[in-house]
């Protein structure tokens, strides 16, 4: 089961503009599916608003939690962007500007274009590691076990490459969908025989509207991938009984 | 500022689809949304997997912390929807067949169909209180101030309106956004002093890509519509001095 594996990992999103409703958060799933194909189970996501005890609390529990946390948000140019100064007092460190930083964001403006706003986003944790992004310059940085990346979607993507080498995992989480025409209540009890059989395999059941009709996906993880066709097997064998029409496999 | 609103909520996402990154989660912006049209501020949100203790635990803490608690997923047939012992023990009731709903889905299915699988779904904490579902029969519970909802999103939003006359609120937590083709750092400084003047009222600033084009959302929230306007007039100058163009206000 994937809850078990030996690497895990808690994700920070920090922002008011989730928690009001505004923001759809995508930041999760984009973290989740990279950290699961590098062997590292999310063990947990927590969305709080832009308050400094507050970021530095949650970031104290969680960093001593887990092997690492993500946070997203935060790392911009104006007065809402506060995660950089706030993992500094979570770790009790120095607020100050990155040389390294700095020159990174000197060179990747037009001269003149560097201002005060934007020098902002060279105050970090001191000795932070820089984590680069291809997208639109300004770093994010890493401190021990915590890494901080920004909240706007495609950047965040563009600078998961860099962090690579950085976070190890254990073996990649595999996954494997059957979507059925049908609906739980018919395949459950069949389903929860062979979730009891493969306790370590995670067998999750989601059901789904798609072009008007309903349907249900089944969804089978591990590490194993022998234990994924075992069970994609019995499953199917089930299926095949029950004469439920296979939408996708 | 709308964190300091009389009425607060935590959210707690349920469901290892979420933190595989398989599905994005958008109930917690639905129900953000909602929640803040009666007044209530959600302090945070959680997601966590399908594991009764990890449920139990992260219930305790935020039914303690907050005035509502909102769980969303886990309550259908399948063995991975223990949402409903999950709560029965936190709480220290009877997890039970809960009468009201078993004959709510008794007259809701057709005869025959009423089965093992489906009267899963009537299994509740002791004396729950019914949330009725317009969409699919099988009701939502709520236990004191926990409020239990499912996971698919178009069945959890047609449930809200039953929920209306349970949840007590403030005055509704008001919006404005403000869009400007600009990049923060060009107007972190002139916002700050806007933040600084109004600490009681949250003003986010949020970069966005569209079109092709870079801009900034700048949204202010209070549940006073005077600070609102106040907030959106000096805004609103230091963006004409600027001149920053406006695509949206």
């Amino acid at each position: 089961m994937s809850q078990n594996a030996k690497y895990n990992a808690g994700i920070l999103v920090i922002g008011n503009e989730i928690l009001s409703g505004r923001t759809k958060d995508t930041n999760t799933s984009t973290l989740a599916t990279w950290l699961n194909s590098i062997g590292v189970n999310v063990a947990e996501a927590r969305v709080i608003p832009d308050d400094e005890d507050i970021i530095i609390d949650t970031l104290n529990i969680l960093r001593k939690k887990y092997n690492y946390v993500f946070t997203t948000g935060g790392i911009g140019p104006t007065h809402d962007d506060i995660t950089a100064k706030s993992v500094s007092k979570a770790f009790d460190l120095k607020y100050e500007i990155h040389q390294e930083a700095f020159k990174i964001l000197e060179s990747y403006y037009k001269i003149g274009e560097f201002n005060e706003g934007r020098q902002k986003m060279v105050w970090m944790p001191r000795n932070a590691n820089l984590i680069l992004n291809p997208t639109s310059g300004a770093p994010g940085f890493s401190v021990e076990n915590v890494y901080c990346l920004p909240g706007v979607p495609s950047i965040l993507k563009s600078m998961l490459g860099g962090l690579k080498n950085s976070i190890v995992g254990g073996k990649p989480i595999l996954s494997h969908t059957i979507s059925l025409r049908t609906v739980e209540s018919e395949i459950a009890n069949s389903l929860t025989k062979v979730q009891d059989k493969y306790q370590d395999v995670e067998i999750g059941s989601y059901p789904f509207f798609q072009a008007g009709k309903l349907g249900v996906s089944i969804v089978i993880r591990s590490d194993n991938q022998l234990k994924i066709d075992e069970c994609n097997s019995q499953i199917l064998k089930f299926v095949e009984e029950k004469k439920i029409k296979i939408v996708d496999r």
